[in-house]
């Protein structure tokens, strides 16, 4: 015998599909498969997907103008409630969607159970989805133009500082303070890139594909597109609902973000150890110690460090749990939120505050200064000199090499170097030489685009100042 | 000029390492680096932790009784906020540690400030870390303990079921029902065993190490050891406050559960289907569409292998955050938190709530027979006649390959097959090759310890039922 | 005392850098150091960017054209020898650069030693390893492009074919084939997209950067650019020596790729089971067992799913490689290459592969069919249909819902219910109903842009006719 | 019509599994699924292997003792082959166990078709992949063993050097050199822990297992494994064929393992450069720059701390290839080799050439003293002293706190403040505080187990030296 028609369990307590069911959900089943703990947080996009579904139903003539002005004014008493935290989820409540779906329905009665018409979660989900990447990748593209600023001027302010330009660690050639930055520059630059790219693949409405086949209404989907401000228009309902690759993308371009910021961090703590001392962080940027009452430690670039690794546990994380999944919509991706939620917050803050340290950043330019005369770093110079004057460079460079090691025995700086000891190892030395060992000297040379030289490096400035503008 | 001695801001303000600070903590930085939100779970472990340390002061005399006495009970009333959620915590809590103390602080005045005497975050979250950790592998052990009793009841309860083996996830040979639950049974003893050996190398006590070098103060770290009921000491300071390696081991040893709980997963899943229909899930294991009457699904294990990837990824990130820091602590570690609970929550959520779906879980068992017949999983029966006639058994696996091959141009299943029929490829084939053509003769000669035959199954059957009791 | 001027260990034996030290390298440090085995493969690219590199040297009058002449004779000889498999690699040859290098010398005496005038291994490693990841990301789209032809050809063949579409692997809705191969069109063509974009960031020349600061010569660095095809320039030499973004940005676009191919891989070898038996997989693209001569294993999937894992591990692994390194070069990117070159081995292999199997791929029609009967794939028809009758959306899946669960207790179809039977349910039911309940009508309703219906799957296979000829 | 029976196509051309197919093996395919390039390096285990288990055959009166002597014989002389390099590797050989039997049947005939009787590649597989494993960690046990020795030794030849122990890479306290030695050889010692454990679980014998379902033959197992030096047997054949926990238990130690020498690595890299210079590296274990004369690289720390990514991405792989596998063996699994293989590969010789370099490791002593004096690394003392005074060690903390501010804004370091001076932050200093104020003092009352202090120091290293030897 089929259930009595029209007999109903208390709203609020039934799932929306308990029809075909024998038995209520398990309790610890229930808490198990929510997820309205984490994708709460979708409210807005969901109820404005749903008030530009709704539209969308309406111009297909499957809601009147009057049922429509209906639910859309519910659904905006739903999100007042939502924004005003007044919001009472339930126990019952699955997910985001079926909390909207059940409180609307409270509000404005069995009209609101029209709303589903031709749509799934599969799709609905999808939306969301893809409205929040869009919307934090823009927010996030944004912060990047923001750091690279503080960049760029930092560069400016210090233009005349050099430093050690090191490979290995070790002291290499000296380079402008401003070259290294401007390194960093060039670095979130692709990273916006990536991050466009990102957005433009996400930027792609999947409503209209219902659970995985399509809808069975005449709806124009392109108007839906059009209401929510969406180029495109995806073109395979199976693809649509199970396609995490948005996802995927965004979180691999932050992982490289990450992988930026936890290579500055590294700079950062190195040069504000005793040893190297090249930068100050400021105190509002530090914090101390429990114990030891004379520590202020660099957390703000180890935190951002250490959340590296976070991130790229959120790209390991969603590509394994998209490994191998047969079509469409499985409930494994259900797991896809709490690693996209998180790669977002902790890179967004990870720039926000790299962006604030580094514009109160101040060089110790006594302490760079310093480290600039020892190391050897003007051995390549002496090589190239010896090349003007016709010496294969593998000999030149072999030559130079010995010159180094016997001033380490000496004790002795390059620069300390008299022509006549050097003519000890190379009758093509002469006094010319001498202007060539100077700091100055060794930047400027490096004249190519790319290279450190003042005027290569007042050029990429300015180009900077342009296209930040 | 020095600031005026015992000029104070106001309490739960300052923070407690302030007074070499120049500036206040940027709020941003504020925001950024406290931790209080995730490490506030372990309010008991260091409360626990602060009333060893306390006691081993007074045992070196460094506190007094009654100072001690005082201290104690005002950690129990602090504790009792926690529990009564009647704590109040503020902004400038960085983390549970200072928070406790704060309060503390206020509720007993000036002598909350002995506590931290010959102590340092560094080593107290080490010890947090420490209990926590061993607390929860305990009780992952005893419900994979509870797992495995399930999955012994079930193998039981079928013990007559025969089913296809399953190489390629092609049929292959017929197997019982109960070796396949069996076999799981194995892997979660594996995991015991990897999850005990991990909490032996967790257990061992750090407090005592100061923030890096030991502590100034003759405390006697055995007798906190005991109070605690850790069985060791840490032996070296620097490696105390720095060492990770047991949430390593911890997170790795669930990512290889959480493997097995998909492979599983991935079974349910498969025999769930129409197509397979091995099982029936439970309703209350399932839940529906919310566009499709007719779905049920099995939302619970494919949820489970979803989360797989998310174990993985943190058990990825924090191996990554380990990576090249140099000694003692850095501020990195601080992000080995939210990984390693989440690990453990969504691990033993995963294993409690698939102990329940496999202790209602239903074997179709017409389905499963039905699936007996087909797929040709008597060939090897046959080509093993044929090595007791004296042939090798690489010419007897070629002779049946084509016996397979012939029969499936035919549509015919090798049981139809005649003895005449099987001659034509044979001459060694005579009538008693057809009492080898059973299903249940093919389990049964798989008799080696490990195999599936009936008397190996009961044999293990009875293991299992004694080592779990 | 400095060593004697010109006093030179035997060729060959020597290290070029060796000037500065005082002992030899050792052995054991000689062999872990070392990458030919692994960057010889780099030869082709390392010995045209030295062409060009001596071109540029050339036009800024720092190699005579006599000399340049003789050294790209020289070159194009030792190119010949490792073509021709001749060349011998010494165990003082670090990588393919000074082994290149130590037999050019060899070839044209101390000239070649002019060769390495004004650049570093560093930023020569960097052009190696930019042109091919642009050469071989060229190759992998065009793969791509072969695969997703030979889906759409597969898709034309089977155009009439419906099959259940699935979510939770469980039965949904009917859907073509066709549709179904077009979603993995769409997949490929984003990893096309993505694939693009890497390529244009990896196409960046970089070249006269020098170890990290730029190069002492007045070289034109366009001139270069323009010798190599590359449209762009690297703007940072210091950044140009350490980015290694657009290994891990092609290796990331592969994991996808990758995640893809196993779930298409998943399909095939699911729709290859006993139980499925949608396709045929080609004898030639299966191997047997061992010892089960039935048995026809679909490797050629597995191989794809397992090797996803493998893909996956490189990202990670470059990924954390990258991780916190400072500025510029360190040595650590030397390990960099074995995860590239296996990440683009192990995906192109893969792609190929597959492309044959799809290719070849049987469709076992009267399975795929029998499948459509069952299941109540038509329950959302049944809801829809009482939506065109007033009753709101949510009511309408709860009614089915009811009849769902009727139907399965009665042990029946939903194709087979009468009007009088579903009128228990709803009064709303007529005749009418029964036109709705066909898999062709469900199929064909679902006629926006991306549904499933024929006329959208046919122009969608229209569009991709034109976008793939 | 049946195939004729006995035709054979040539040897060396047929797969031992033709029989059934219609098709030979496309060659794509065959490339593609070949593992024998990778797995051939288990000749030696393969054939130790096949004599047990051709023993347990004759045991089981399958094969006769004549027939096993000459399988035996046969084997021996494929092993001469393999080891003098003389073996022919064909197209046609899949792997390195049907390489064997192939050769085997070629030199004696039809009986080495026997050989494969009750057996499966499967479990064979499992067999050779555990004899790998376990005489692999035995090795890296004691590699590990000997690193821990040389640690030792430089401790104790470095027993009086003290340095600035860090903590955010800020200098916090000092500390013994040895004793931050030590905090390593705890480390080690950890990971030998895990690496011993996972050889106890890799140590069982699988054979015997067959395909997945056991084997037709009454053969002892038990037998079988002590001839292989197995303490233990798979009780449960579906598991013991599709079991790869071993390898990622062995490979997720050797994570850990990497991930404690890149901390090494870090700090040798740092302690290198000119800004700490606390060491020497030996010229030997570095290597030049093919531009910069002056360059002297740390490359082996580099490479170590690179390599480290490059296992945890095995580690990944693997994890991510067995996610949500069916019972039992599936072609997924031949991707295990190539991760595990190069794991053991990196992890061995970076723990190799980690021990020869620390063997030479010089400590730059008149540097690391120098830096004992700066960072106010005494500030703990004189809290410390507060706290003996009566001050709570919170207040204590805040007066030292404004007296290093103080310090710091008058450029002095905390030794050269005078009692007066002191006395203007509190009352309680008296000139007992001076005798404080030394790095001996500092170090020789952190006195605790575990701390720095001399004693303990001594009594580790005499407990070290007595585990080591």
């Amino acid at each position: 015998m089929p259930q009595a028609k029209g007999k109903s369990r208390p709203r609020g307590v039934k799932k929306a599909w308990a029809g075909r069911f024998a038995e209520q959900t398990d309790r610890l089943v229930e808490a198990f498969t929510r997820s309205i703990e984490v994708d709460r947080r979708l409210y807005r996009y969901d109820i404005d997907g749903s008030i530009a579904h709704c539209r969308t139903l309406t111009k297909a003539r499957i809601l009147t103008g009057r049922e429509s002005a209906a639910i859309i004014r519910g659904l905006e008493s739903v999100r007042a409630e939502l924004e005003r935290d007044q919001f009472k989820f339930l126990p019952e409540d699955e997910d985001i969607h079926m909390a909207i779906e059940r409180r609307l329905t409270e509000l404005i009665g069995p009209l609101g159970g029209k709303l589903h018409t031709g749509r799934s979660r599969n799709d609905q989900v999808a939306l969301d989805a893809r409205v929040y990447v869009r919307d934090r990748l823009a927010v996030m593209i944004n912060r990047l133009k923001a750091l690279q600023r503080v960049l760029v001027r930092q560069a400016q302010a210090n233009r005349d500082v050099a430093m050690p330009g090191y490979t290995h660690l070790q002291r290499a050639q000296p380079v402008l303070f401003a070259h290294h930055l401007l390194a960093y520059v060039e670095m979130f630059e692709r990273d916006k890139g990536r991050l466009r790219d990102a957005r433009t693949r996400a930027n792609v409405m999947p409503l209209g594909s219902g659970a995985l086949a399509g809808s069975n209404y005449p709806i124009d989907r392109r108007y839906t597109a059009a209401l929510l401000n969406f180029p495109a228009l995806s073109q395979n309902s199976l693809d649509a609902v199970s396609d995490r690759d948005f996802m995927v993308e965004a979180v691999a371009a932050m992982a490289l973000l990450m992988m930026h910021l936890s290579r500055l961090s590294e700079e950062l703590i190195l040069w504000s150890t005793q040893e190297f001392h090249f930068v100050d962080l400021p105190d509002a940027f530090c914090t101390g110690s429990s114990m030891m009452p004379q520590k202020k430690n660099p957390d703000v670039p180890e935190l951002v460090r250490g959340k590296t690794g976070r991130v790229y546990g959120h790209l390991m994380g969603l590509l394994t749990t998209l490994k191998a999944l047969p079509l469409s919509y499985n409930r494994d991706l259900q797991e896809d939120k709490p690693a996209l939620f998180d790669a977002f917050d902790q890179t967004d803050r990870a720039v926000e505050v790299m962006t604030e340290l580094m514009r109160r950043l101040a060089v110790d330019r006594e302490a760079v200064t310093r480290a600039l005369s020892g190391g050897g770093m003007l051995a390549t110079e002496i090589a190239d000199y010896l090349v003007t004057k016709g010496v294969p460079f593998r000999e030149a460079h072999e030559i130079t090499g010995r010159i180094v090691r016997w001033a380490l025995d000496q004790g002795r700086e390059l620069s300390e170097l008299s022509v006549e000891e050097l003519r000890r190892f190379s009758e093509k030395f002469d006094s010319s030489v001498l202007q060539r060992l100077t700091v100055r000297g060794a930047i400027d040379r490096k004249a190519q685009i790319g290279g450190t030289a003042s005027k290569q490096v007042d050029r990429r400035l300015r180009d900077w100042a342009k296209t930040l503008s």
